[in-house]
């Protein structure tokens, strides 16, 4: 087994691209620029954001795609990442297959790794990382600019991470007949998040708002009508999902779609006499976008089925990692951010 | 008990300088630079960087200040931090406390908390932060540019949080005779460390490398040789000590004054020219500046003591947090960043 150094060097050091001092000094350096930086971390805790046997390739895939999720909802264009790196132990095979998934998707976003940290954990692993992304102050998609009458739009399909984790947890009152074949069906969409950073980028100057939806469609969305100072109705039957999530019983397929958390689809809100432009900036991204409701003056988010009832029973509005009240230690959940 | 978000908002949640967009959003946004933007992260693990009953505050002011360190270390400014939180329950007392500790320090130097991300932890406390700062390229202090002939020269005084960490960790065979004093003069160094951010700033243009002291001066001295090609050579009896660590056994005051980590002070190397100036950045920086040898050509670093005879027994060469031989898990010991 090799020291520290030798594997960090061995797994992590790569070149960095011209303009930037990537690993190996106190400090990496970012080129100058222009346009703002947008930045964005997050920590993921074994047995909390992820299982302890997971997939390590598929761990450096997310531990990545959940940053660069961020910068899609900004409307970033991705720079580059500084990652964290606490282990229980110095496992070459390990360390070999979670930097391949997570350069993998870096090489894909043009996103290099510049700096990082490794320590021991005697407690499990615990993986941060910051993102850095480029984007004129004026162009980001803030979560404060949704205004009555746009339209709310989500990208992609959700439930299906929801889906695939409630099943990898052995919950036994998910009512599917062939769990295998569902979690089959649904576990790439937790395991291997596609972070659609060129959506982000191609909604520029046209969506009014946008977050990344990694703790449910519901509280999410939330943040924008929050921040926006408005409310909304949403439509829970235009919602899209997967077969597996279609297949389930409404009130099942609803907490998935509606409440289910790590999904990393954009939900943003945009002009309704730019639905046009917005298809076409979905369609040059290579993803579905499909219109859910819009937003509405005052507080409050109304969700309606497509026969414009109130749809009741909603799932509660997100995890908090500190409930208030006490209770058993929940076992792995979405994250937060 | 207050849920996450409030707990966030009630002690995280400041107003973001002009320019910039804080906590809140996606991702923070730093302004357009037209320097380059140094970049440092560190990841802090219960029971591997600090105890578990260590005072809050102090952990809070240290947090930052060892991220401060390394922007120190390249002659970079600080500009704002990022702040990960894996946290084993919701604590008030606990944050405010941490709270308070971390923003006197970021106050004290103008680096204001743009992001973050909270979240549980089963095992313990982890805090990540990631810290920005600016610097001209061409001025940033890298490990790179000692040159034969450059006098190699330290800030403050070494040993003392070495020291104070052998005390806390009961090692039994320490020679003291009185150890709640000399814990009590040496104990501050190891908590509460002062990143030597002025006069990394004051060294641009003077300094021709820098290093911030977190392993041990032997192991990060070694550091600015190995990436600048040099050999060195290094009076033991120069580098300046505490009363306290003075006050040890010849061996033991070596050990650590030139192997003890966590000490924060810079070591840099500069042209024998430029010592006046030297000596007038370090007074201006309100830090004491001593020199300790010179860079040489070739490769080793040769330790002498104030007679020019060869050390014996030096420390060994910094503590590799995965070492390639098996044995018992190390407790408490300083980082390797």
């Amino acid at each position: 087994m090799a020291g520290e150094f030798e594997l960090i060097r061995r797994h992590f050091t790569r070149t960095a691209p011209a303009g930037m001092l990537g690993v190996g000094d106190d400090c990496a350096l970012l080129a100058p620029s222009a346009e703002a930086t947008a930045v964005s971390t997050d920590l993921l805790v074994e047995g909390r954001h992820f299982f302890p046997d997971v997939d390590p390739r598929a761990l450096g895939h997310k531990s990545l795609a959940v940053n660069l999720s961020d910068l899609a909802a900004m409307g970033a264009k991705p720079t580059a990442f500084v990652l964290g790196l606490a282990l229980p132990r110095a496992d070459d095979a390990w360390l070999s297959a979670y930097a391949g998934g997570l350069f993998a998707l870096a090489d894909a976003h043009g996103c290099p790794l510049v700096g990082g940290d490794t320590t021991r954990s005697d407690a499990g692993t615990t993986l941060s990382i910051t993102i850095f992304g480029s984007v004129p102050a004026r162009a980001a998609l803030r979560r404060s600019g949704a205004r009555p009458g746009d339209d709310i739009w989500v990208s992609g399909m959700l439930g299906d991470a929801d889906l695939a984790l409630r099943l990898l947890l052995g919950e036994p009152e998910v009512p599917v007949a062939d769990r295998a074949a569902v979690l089959a069906a649904t576990r790439r969409a937790l395991e291997w998040p596609e972070p659609r950073v060129a959506l982000g980028l191609a909604l520029r100057g046209l969506a009014s708002a946008a977050i990344d939806i990694s703790d449910g469609l519901l509280q999410d969305l939330g943040h924008i009508l929050a921040a926006s100072g408005c409310g909304a109705r949403l439509c829970a039957d235009d919602v899209p999902v997967s077969p597996a999530v279609a297949a389930l019983p409404v009130p099942w397929r609803r907490r998935c779609a509606l409440g289910g958390g790590d999904a990393y689809e954009l939900c943003f809100t945009a002009p309704a006499d730019a639905r046009a432009r917005v298809a076409d900036a979905a369609a040059r991204a290579g993803v579905a976008a499909t219109r859910i409701g819009a937003v509405q003056a005052g507080a409050g988010l109304r969700v309606v089925d497509a026969g414009g009832n109130p749809v009741p029973d909603l799932p509660r509005a997100g995890f908090d990692h500190f409930p208030s009240t006490a209770g058993p230690a929940a076992g792995l959940l979405p994250e937060t951010t």
